[in-house]
């Protein structure tokens, strides 16, 4: 089935992909999808009567989709723009009293980070950085013995990723929401699954935590401009929001009409306006060209065997330090190469060569993404230039 | 020209559309723009160093352009998602103190309201209407005189539409900024540009605001889920941003790096994250195309001359009310109709008719918008349509 999918996505064409955690491609048919769309729009609309029940399909089709595979409800979730729109935009409606703390992992996206700092400083509560980055031996239980550790009667909110953008580790969720909830029951876990969605099976862990941020445009393959958020329900009743739109809003009432009571009871709460509706017929094309390629048993298996495949062949190549010590569960595999100091240069070097591997930039390494439409001759190839490289160097 | 503009458009084969100010229709050739942008990502990335440059001149092209129809720097323009976005995120940043007011018109639209009121409620604010709705002859020196009244040394920020959304009068920008900087020089005039941007000129106008808020996919026929803001220096150099992503930041730094000057020093700083790039194209092909159909003021005078002779057909008619006492200088024309209690009832009967209007909320009455490609048939064939339906209702 493998190859199949491959013949339909127009950007492997004409290289070797490795940044599907940056940017995954597009097929063919999910472009044509959305096209479709904005035709169908056209002709009932654009702003029409006709129009509507078209749109509400629409949304409702593909929150039910992405909620399924959150496994969760579709009333917990909301459309949004991006990972970080969906980060952050809720966060701020968390009611927070001065001298609280906000406890943030060294593995978060300098976005989140940038905003987590400024909603501190703005609320008065303490930034408090979990430093993951330093443990030796990255497993569940170290991970949750430093949280643990940082963990006091002032916590509020901890933000995490899923899967470690820059690690590739995915962290024991249920676990931490477990050992965040006993240490104070109303604080809030927010979770970054930019690395998960599409990737990795999650429905039975998104909702341990208070807010899930997933993307349409990385794992998943859909198109860029649109994500998802799950909100538990405490989430909804307990905070406000902060950017608010028609689409936050019961009605679109009068400024004379009272102005209680104004927001829908569900996520929309937190979505804003007028957003490119073209867009999730997409990604529910791309959800389902990736779920009909094969089983997500199998799935797992050919992106677990071909990341150790990789992992197996750079581990044997002495200037190669692959950053975690075991083989990884997942598609990410992380290393970093001695004597390379232009990280930049190597990986325009092999961009030469058509293969597509990242520089991430906290810490600074080489971040490679196997996913099920990664082929063996891909693996080979990558670990051979990747040797061969540094000595031309 | 007019035909021939109108040819490209799909949406205008199969009705008589008079819903601009609510959606704008797409070009085809805006759709094929879209599509070829997606293809070059494809091509060239999606994740690659290959990409990077193509997508820093799309926004770089489109920002210029913008900034050219605003009369104002490329620098102080950022892009949004829609108009609620970019009015209400860069406000949450206005350092204020408990007690000072916000004025807010009341003709702007329930999502800008309903988060005026929230950032009141948060700040500890005043949320004071101005009252324009009940001014009997609406005219510049009214509206001057309604605002004087309400100004005092407490007003920190006045929010208003360039054209007011119900009414489709376009307020006096500039005596308005120089009357609400006269009384308080640190204060901010925020500005819904929904009703303007590819409607009227107001490259003269709107760096008068300190925010001015427009979107893709209204008068400028562009596709949805596309915005822009113009930011005053001031504004940039004196607020903070809120909803934080890659895009704001100078750099994607470590978390243990210092923290001190994190964001861009121009308007990129109330930028988030990954959006749709594929839409810039989309944008610049319809402005494009709208710029050839003719020249600025052949437009404004097809637009006024074909508003008027709707406003005429309709004054001639005693059940209908023309909302304003005068013949309006835009394609916005609002009305009335007595006996009409169910107003979405005769929207949906025009519709039956291919013809479409809306039904504004607020005030309850209906609006029909003209744009350079709105020909005299269609003005006619509108007014009779109006004409006939009462007495049948």
């Amino acid at each position: 089935m493998i190859i199949n999918l491959r013949d339909q996505i127009p950007a492997l064409k004409n290289k070797y992909y490795f940044n599907y955690g940056g940017q995954g491609p597009l097929p063919k048919s999910s472009l044509e999808a959305i096209v479709k769309t904005w035709e169908i729009i056209q002709d009932l609309g654009p702003f029409t009567n006709d129009m509507w029940p078209f749109i509400y399909k629409e949304i409702l089709t593909t929150k039910k989709i992405i909620a399924q595979k959150l496994g969760v409800n579709s009333k917990n979730v909301a459309l949004t723009e991006n990972i970080s729109s969906g980060m952050i935009l809720p966060f701020w409606g968390i009611k927070v009293e001065g001298g609280e703390e906000l406890l943030i992992s060294d593995c978060e996206h300098p976005g989140v980070v940038a905003a987590s700092r400024e909603f501190c400083r703005r609320n008065k509560l303490i930034f408090k950085i979990l430093p993951i980055q330093k443990i030796k031996n990255l497993n569940d239980e170290n991970i949750i013995l430093e949280i643990s550790k940082n963990l006091n009667s002032k916590t509020k909110i901890l933000i995490i990723s899923h899967i470690l953008w820059n690690f590739g580790y995915k962290i024991p969720l249920k676990q931490i929401s477990i050992e965040l909830k006993n240490n104070r029951e109303n604080s809030y876990l927010l979770v970054d699954g930019a690395q998960t969605f599409g990737h990795i099976k999650i429905e039975d862990e998104v909702f341990y935590s208070d807010l899930y941020s997933i993307t349409s445009h990385k794992w998943a393959c859909g198109p860029e401009g649109l994500g998802a958020i799950y909100v538990s329900d405490r989430f909804i009743h307990e905070t406000d929001p902060t950017i608010i739109g028609w689409k936050s809003l019961k009605k679109e009432q009068g400024i004379y009409e009272p102005s209680d009571n104004l927001f829908h009871e569900d996520a929309r709460k937190f979505e804003v306006a007028t957003s490119c509706i073209p867009l999730l017929a997409g990604l529910r094309n791309s959800l389902d060209l990736l779920d009909k390629d094969c089983t997500e048993k199998e799935k797992s298996k050919h992106i677990k065997r071909l990341s150790g495949k990789l992992w197996d062949s750079l581990s044997q190549f002495k200037e190669i330090e692959l950053v975690l010590e075991k083989k990884y569960l997942n598609g990410i595999v992380s290393f970093n190469i001695e004597n390379i100091e232009d990280k930049y240069k190597f990986v325009k070097k092999l961009g030469e060569k058509k293969i597509w591997i990242r520089v991430l930039e906290d810490p600074k390494w080489f971040r490679a993404c196997v996913h099920q439409m990664t082929t063996n001759d891909e693996i080979d190839l990558l670990s051979e230039e990747i040797k061969k490289l540094p000595g031309n160097f």
